[in-house]
């Protein structure tokens, strides 16, 4: 799995940390901006001072490679 | 509570739908910036057409009327 990420039954998770709320929904935005290009929409929580993203393929019923393409993007934009 | 919302233990819920990811993630933004603006900042979850807000005040240990207020606000931007 990419750096930071760990599996949970069926997705792959990361908590992303920040100093507030409006940095971390900042980032959110940024990574749906990710998702939406690579046709790829995971689950995204925002709390105060981090987003959980959460990772599956629902066609595959598990982790595809779109998952870790999708990890690694989002590695990308906040390491 | 305030139109379409309902409790769920300590929390106050709804759900926002939206046609589409960034529709859905643009709300959540919008929404960060009320949370921000009234210092009281929901968990909120960003999926495929839809944002789960949850509202609570944890100092207090329930819901009181910071959530009510903002849950009023919320509305307010989308309805």
């Amino acid at each position: 799995l990419p750096n930071e990420w760990s599996r949970d039954g069926d997705e792959i998770v990361r908590v992303f940390e920040f100093d507030g709320y409006l940095d971390a929904s900042g980032f959110l935005s940024a990574a749906a901006g990710l998702a939406e290009d690579a046709w790829h929409h995971p689950e995204m929580t925002v709390r105060w001072g981090e987003v959980e993203v959460r990772l599956t393929t629902h066609d595959a019923g598990g982790i595809t490679e779109k998952d870790i393409d999708l990890a690694e993007r989002l590695n990308g934009i906040y390491d």
